[in-house]
């Protein structure tokens, strides 16, 4: 099954693969992603400002998408989620909200790490009374500074003072953070459910693959 | 990764293995499932007063259970989760609520197909604005009827009825229908997503596994 996915940050070399799209495919067996960017934003979204800058290029790029089953938005902000819902025949994945449904259903404390000065609005209403608390990485401005060495032990430390805050799991609310594939790491230094933006949206897009196919199709 | 499941039916037959957990394993590779079922409820939960009465045997034996890392809890009216979220340190991960999050993901007016006279309480209401619908499958008086010749045809029907309602996925809210495996049948036939309520749990435990052990770890 083909799924469009698209990036909120400009990517210069689009053929030499993408990393959310393989990460689904790794850990999805029998979905293909096929990745597209929109363009002019190579720190991708980072604030409301670039937020806004984005969403008319998300929902004109998703608009164009042919030959895909559904669509994925690969950010945690869901830009154009909404609106493009009401307008595509196909199913329109947000990683916020795929992001947040997966985190309340495994942990009633859920501790959110952001690179931004907030958590994304969706992000925290769909948590509803399962949100307890976010941070902050710090010194990272974009999600290409998740990037830099320091934000790896920052990032950590982050889920550290979540957990000493009570969250029984973590949220990762920004895609930077499946690009660095930080999750296990967080996982296995913490000892506690931390789930990944991605990962979450492809869940869902591997449930539209399986109750149409039939699982047994994950064995073809 | 060892999951409990908990079926809110007695299963005579334990050792035969269990249609739930082969359905989690086949569709998530690495995922081991180890079923458990409540005891003098042959017929399962199929109104409130069953769903009362099964409760605190979900709620006792899911508290028994040792050497598994989470609990499903294989009913889409999710008895005890709430309750058990509280208790235990594994993830809990209700049948109910993975269906109404995937669905509502999928589409933003959801069907949702019945074998009782109401949608579980907790299903509707974390449908929340995306819930459209439901249907009672017709001759249907507990989730064993599921079983009968003309369930199919009659969950068909109900499916159909809902899409011209204006549904645009169909959620199965009894975890029957996971036993008798119609989700795809649904979809192929009518076209839309449909959300299977086994399978919907299947990926939070799976979310927990990916992300713990790496997204490799489906390799292995």
């Amino acid at each position: 099954m083909e799924i469009g996915l698209i990036r909120v940050r400009t990517l210069e070399d689009m053929k030499a693969g993408d990393k959310h799209g393989s990460l689904i495919e790794k850990a999805f067996p029998g979905l293909q992603i096929k990745c597209y960017a929109i363009e002019d934003q190579p720190y991708g979204i980072h604030d409301e400002e670039s937020e806004e800058i984005a969403r008319p290029k998300v929902i004109k790029l998703a608009k164009e998408l042919e030959g895909v089953e559904a669509v994925i938005i690969s950010c945690a902000a869901d830009p154009g989620v909404a609106e493009l819902r009401e307008e595509l025949r196909i199913p329109v994945i947000g990683a916020g909200e795929s992001l947040a449904y997966i985190s309340r259903t495994l942990g009633n404390h859920v501790g959110a790490i952001t690179i931004r000065d907030n958590v994304p609005d969706l992000v925290r209403r769909e948590l509803g009374k399962h949100f307890l608390a976010w941070e902050k990485v710090e010194g990272v401005k974009t999600g290409l500074d998740l990037e830099l060495e320091a934000s790896y032990e920052n990032t950590l430390n982050a889920a550290r003072d979540l957990v000493r805050r009570g969250s029984n799991v973590i949220a990762l609310a920004c895609t930077g953070f499946s690009t660095i594939g930080i999750a296990p790491e967080i996982g296995k230094k913490l000892g506690l459910p931390v789930v990944d933006p991605i990962l979450a949206a492809g869940s869902m897009a591997y449930n539209l693959m399986l109750n149409r196919e039939g699982w047994n199709a994950v064995e073809d």
